[in-house]
């Protein structure tokens, strides 16, 4: 036993260098998250840390989308440094990994550093213990470079806290941005899963490479399109809004196609209400991968974008301006960019953000 | 307390339908996987059950490689059926995630059907607990069709059976392919981490894109190209040999780029002492994700690759045929193509299977 024991380590060890690590918080100057603006949320004083909605909003909420909307998908905060590494503590409330969505995707952080005009990955090792632990080291540390933390795209944090080189410049940013963001209201896949890390959900993806801010409202199973969403984010100012919440709508939550339709045009007429000119862009389902084999699956996404299509010509014959579609053919995901068949892979993602991006480059431009 | 587990339960079975089924057994006719040829494996029959090397080279390898070959990644099994639903159990030895890995990835299977000229992903529930299910549902059963199986990328199996339709058609496959395979010696990478699931390892997209068996032998930081392993694939007649291990001559292995050069040139001319016109393809290190902040990490590929180019052309110079190079530019990995900057996520995995089939196609057409 002691041997195959040893052996055991051996290969886990061997798995190239991504063995946890236990590491000592001495030399570093530390940061609690509160000392950071949190950006990804709207610009709400009632938005508690880490949350995604106001607590005045808990009481007009279903109990499971409140809950989804304490998950920090979509959030992050940014600080300026000239460190040579960066030291990442947190504590999470929820389960740390899904059957189909590593740790560092449903709890993990993800650090981006800007280098030149991109927003440049940073390697770090990780620890998911009670405390999960990012440590980032290595870094040229020529220059001070702005960073974005993202948060986890599937689990609430109890506390965070960021240290960075005892020596080095650490300036938490905390203005906020002047620009309108664009609110995605939307299901898990909006959310971020199955992502393998943060920064790998669509919306992430798409934030890096457009020059707008993005509120990510994507809530897993919830994306429904109702009232206290829709009624909510109104009040808000927006560069652009949009609704991708279709694989919400099927009978797994106790919805179908037809309530798809009423609720849509109901959200944009909403919208519309309050702002005459801001783009909003309807996303039909983009589809399930085991839909050719499995063809009962077709049959759901196929009626559904149906209604889609029908709610956006008919709300174009009513003269509703600036509203666009984004279709499951442009969105163009494959037989290779699912997990599950539901929730897009990496791969799936990044087809994802790449739609969304030209789409909105088209409307805004 | 009560309310908010109750509020846990509904978050979690929100999560798009993809709570795990504890199913029934009854009404399926079960094949053992003994029943089935394992694909994948070299034409041997010293080598066991879901295993990649044969027992009698145990004595000949170091532990953690002998370990690791235990380990089922790229092996599948193929039946025919007009099933309408699939059922898999079975059990593994090792932990079943790593933390930037999900279970499907390292333990869980993968389905496909072919349909026309093409292999279809099917979309299944699964459980990982102690026994592990898979259930496929709601397939189309107008005909009959050839299924694939994928045995997990990084854990070893210790039983497994299948189960269809008691009243559908069930032909295990057992024919060998009469075609030679394509041979793979590399590193994690090429065992397919961290694949999101076993479909999406590189090799096993390459292998439903390409008509050539592939044989998978990357083991998880142990890709070293040692003798035993060369002397013992050299002894198989192949459509190519594919040499990908430049990942793991790094420190971190104890291993340098001047032992890279020594070893794989040393690889090439055993192979080419018994194969005298068999296609050697040499592939560079695909670099890492963080290397343009994290410098360190790029001088280690740079390093590895240009002793890859000094050996290929040394071997050319030396009247060696047929020897071809995949570099890293071809491979072509960006910034949103890995998990922990060592490790494609199913983006790069992607892009690996579609840069080895653009060279292999080249290669043999």
């Amino acid at each position: 036993m002691k041997s195959k024991f040893f052996l055991f380590l051996v290969v886990v060890g061997a798995f190239c260098g991504q063995m946890p690590l236990v590491f000592s918080q001495a030399g570093y100057t530390w940061k609690d998250g509160r000392e950071f603006k949190i950006f990804g949320q709207l610009d709400d004083t009632n938005i508690s840390y880490y949350k995604r909605l106001p607590d005045t909003l808990e009481r007009h909420l279903r109990a499971p989308l409140w809950k989804l909307s304490e998950q920090a998908s979509g959030l992050y905060i940014k600080f300026k440094t000239n460190t040579s590494s960066v030291s990442i503590s947190y504590q999470v409330e929820n389960p740390i990994a899904f059957p189909h969505m590593p740790s560092t995707g449903v709890s993990g952080v993800d650090l981006y550093a800007k280098s030149g005009d991109t927003w440049q990955w940073v390697r770090g090792k990780f620890s998911f213990k009670d405390t999960i632990s990012y440590h980032f080291k290595g870094i040229s540390s020529d220059e001070e470079r702005m960073y974005r933390l993202y948060l986890p795209l599937y689990n609430q944090i109890k506390w965070l806290k960021v240290g960075v080189d005892s020596n080095a410049v650490f300036q938490a940013i905390v203005k906020k941005s002047s620009t309108n963001p664009i609110i995605i209201y939307g299901t898990s896949i909006a959310q971020g899963a199955c992502a393998s890390r943060a920064g790998m959900a669509w919306t992430n993806i798409l934030e890096r490479t457009i020059d707008l801010p993005i509120i990510n409202l994507g809530f897993s199973g919830n994306g429904r399109l109702e009232d206290p969403v829709i009624n909510y984010i109104k009040r808000f100012d927006a560069s652009m809004f949009i609704f991708d919440c279709m694989p919400n709508f099927t009978s797994g939550q106790g919805l179908n196609p037809k309530q798809a339709r009423i609720r849509l045009k109901k959200a944009v007429l909403e919208i519309r209400s309050k702002h005459v000119e801001t783009p909003i862009l309807l996303v039909e389902h983009a589809g399930y991968s085991d839909a050719i084999l499995q063809t009962g699956r077709k049959t759901i996404y196929e009626n559904l974008n149906r209604e889609v299509v029908a709610t956006f010509k008919e709300l174009q014959s009513q003269g509703i301006k600036n509203l666009y579609l984004l279709s499951r053919e442009e969105i163009g995901l494959g037989g290779n960019s699912f997990v599950d068949g539901t929730h897009p892979n990496d791969l799936g993602m990044y087809e994802y953000a790449s739609a969304y991006g030209k789409k909105i480059k088209n409307i805004l431009d």
